[in-house]
């Protein structure tokens, strides 16, 4: 795919939809990882602002806290088996998640924590408050820098209803909403 | 629609593909509200927490932050249409956006807000903390009951996408997830 750069003011309506996402970090010594998350929400619109869980029995918890950075990766359907794979297996076995299912890390621009070149879009996030970390598990995200493929005009997000049944987004309509 | 009582442990699988929803609130006099909201989370499984962003610009939030009840109402594509125009005018107008749109209110169990009978799943809710409110405008809400329309069993929820976009659930898939 090929990846140009997306306005922040348009961040929310990639997420609002409820995607499953991947999320990838990279440690001090270079060691990169990605899970596999579907509980997030956007918290404001711009900058975009994220609240997202990651449960503090992943091996990204640690990693998160520390580094204060990350990648949220939305993929798309055609992706659904690898982003499967990846939520099943920790990256506390020492498996490079990246190279065991085929997925290609790549630079980003603001953050230590590899795009996923297969994503249809990247957001590259600074975590920007820790507050509710140790209550819920809530981490604070700041999108600092997106980018999207501008080739897929419909991307068929995955969005999980539990226990590995996953709706794929369908057809779209337009109403007459005051919505931003 | 006929509705019946759901497990609370099952709870997460019907907001964590990121639905738009109506949020109904109560006043002490029983005045009635509803709002359209899309930015909302699962903060826990069980007892289910869900974390939700109603803006302090919105008529709901002060009455959520008096009354700390509400119901999380969830639509399909069948309501789109009601579900915008709800959206698009706010309580403070002294509407009832209930008879206005034909949305028909029912008594909770556990909460003063009501249920929407056209809605396939609604979800009683208490507030449980507010100390994320001032700052982010995310209430953290606990599920004290659920219900469900057993007869609808692929219900077309919608997903907000930006400006008055939304898009429609699509198919599902099932992948040997080890997720909850």
């Amino acid at each position: 795919m090929s990846m140009r750069s997306f306005p922040l003011s348009k961040v929310y309506g990639l997420l609002e939809t409820g995607p499953v996402v991947m999320l990838t970090t990279a440690q001090r010594d270079g060691t990169t990882n990605v899970m596999t998350m579907s509980w997030h929400t956007m918290l404001d619109f711009e900058p975009p602002l994220i609240g997202c869980v990651v449960s503090n029995r992943d091996y990204t918890f640690d990693i998160l806290r520390k580094t204060k950075e990350c990648v949220i990766a939305i993929p798309t359907v055609a992706l659904a088996a690898k982003v499967v794979k990846v939520g099943n297996i920790s990256g506390r076995t020492g498996i490079d998640k990246f190279e065991k299912f085929g997925l290609t890390p790549m630079p980003a621009a603001r953050v230590k924590a590899p795009l996923i070149k297969e994503c249809y879009a990247n957001l590259e996030c600074k975590v920007v408050d820790t507050a509710m970390v140790n209550k819920y598990n809530l981490f604070v995200l700041e999108v600092q820098k997106a980018w999207i493929d501008p080739a897929r005009k419909h991307p068929r997000t995955i969005h999980h209803m539990g226990n590995g049944v996953f709706m794929v987004a369908g057809r779209t309509i337009k109403l007459p909403s005051k919505m931003k």
